[in-house]
């Protein structure tokens, strides 16, 4: 099923826009599992089962696993077995890079792993993109502002584009729009900046945004919730919040109770 | 050693500026090896030994081996086992993420895998390469203007910055002098825009820059030869021009063919 169908089914389907973040960073692993590849993958376990019915999709930032060395790719492919099979999956991977070398990251992260969508980099322009878009049945999402303090320094530059001065980040969008011809084109924009993403959402009214930056990260809830289109979802997503919610015995129960909140507090938001 | 040390003396010892860029793109094998990751390997390690002697650095592009799935991470690991060991290594992974997970990344880069340099894409802003710049002793060389067709799309962007208007890679090679704090950052700027990398060395006339888009990508090498300068290398670099010059049982003997003719080409270019 094309990635954007199946992620407006697992949204109706579970009444959530929450996405799930499966970021097992070793050296943060609650205190009972061992802080080995092994460990990182009984939490991931851990927390999909305890998130399975909160979650619209899950997003494994793959840093995480290509940190675990040899053994990283195992943990991906076991997590990835582990997530229901009507809920999509994210590859946060944010690539970029030219045309010929991009088709082998889009190997290796749709035909190898199998991943329902991916974030990518913008930097090296359509081209550098084209060959991610070119699975009609996946989403790319790609990098226009994001949650980090130090976005600004180059997604923020004056850009003179079309005749106006617009910050970078406003072009990228208008950018995406351009290259979105199958329509399975989105943006990844931090809830951390909620005047850029109000303003991105303008820019690009039908595209599906991933909205990192709720949680650790301090995002505004209520500017993500207001970027949610019927149809162009904002996929509101949560990594340390959910993850390691809990640092002893009950991490599990800690990770579904953190996930169970934020999920109400969308909810909410979105009746509000 | 420290990545530039490492590099100038590699370069002294050969009388070299060429590296090798090692992407085993599997669909392009020489007939004689099977199209397998084990095939994959085969190719790298003949073109290593046909090139030891010629190469200032190799620069295995992270993507050809993420698309062998599985076995890819031990290709890469073999094919980094077989480098001479006073020759640097450029990971050419081009990540870029926030803080926290560029950590990851540079754990996964620098540590489990052992590199002595790797590329990084800007976009994210300083504080997402910092972490990369935190290994005093590795090379960072940050994505600046690419050799791809599209490459202008995004990086020419009329930016307004400091008062003048100047192209987006212009005001990136400007924060990349800003974030070297410990003399351990460079740039990459493709041999096929020889105006824009003249214009980068002047902005930046003390950073090692790594010249593609030399071969197969036709870029310009008197350009590139132009931008190297004493401690700040360029570093000019050729992929398949060398790995898939021969498609037959000659392929290792073809491949030091077309080294040795880049290597003197370049010789060439900087005595002339």
């Amino acid at each position: 099923m094309p990635f954007r169908e199946k992620l407006v089914s697992a949204i109706a389907a579970r009444g959530s826009l929450l996405c799930v973040g499966l970021d097992p960073e070793i050296a943060r692993l609650p205190a009972p599992l061992p802080r080995t590849p092994d460990g990182a993958l009984r939490l991931n376990l851990a927390v999909i089962e305890a998130t399975a019915d909160l979650a619209c999709a899950y997003k494994p930032n793959l840093a995480f696993y290509e940190a675990l060395g040899r053994e990283g790719y195992d943990v991906l492919r076991a997590t990835l077995g582990a997530i229901p099979r009507d809920v999509p999956v994210i590859g946060d991977a944010k690539r970029g890079d030219i045309g010929n070398t991009a088709r082998q990251y889009a190997a290796a992260l749709f035909d190898d792993l199998g991943f329902d969508a991916v974030t990518v980099n913008p930097y090296l322009g359509g081209d550098a993109v084209e060959p991610f878009l070119a699975y009609a049945d996946r989403g790319v999402l790609v990098v226009c502002r994001t949650s980090n303090p130090g976005a600004a320094e180059i997604q923020d530059l004056p850009v003179v584009d079309d005749g106006t001065t617009v910050p970078l980040y406003e072009v990228v969008a208008r950018r995406v729009q351009r290259w979105n011809r199958d329509g399975n084109a989105g943006l990844v924009v931090g809830a951390t900046a909620p005047t850029e993403l109000d303003r991105i959402r303008e820019i690009a009214p039908d595209l599906p945004i991933l909205v990192p930056g709720i949680g650790a990260q301090a995002g505004d809830l209520a500017a993500a919730v207001r970027a949610d289109r019927p149809g162009a979802p904002a996929i509101i997503s949560a990594s340390r919040t959910i993850m390691f919610a809990g640092s002893g015995l009950d991490f599990a129960a800690a990770a579904h109770r953190a996930a169970r909140e934020l999920r109400d507090a969308i909810r909410q938001a979105r009746s509000g």
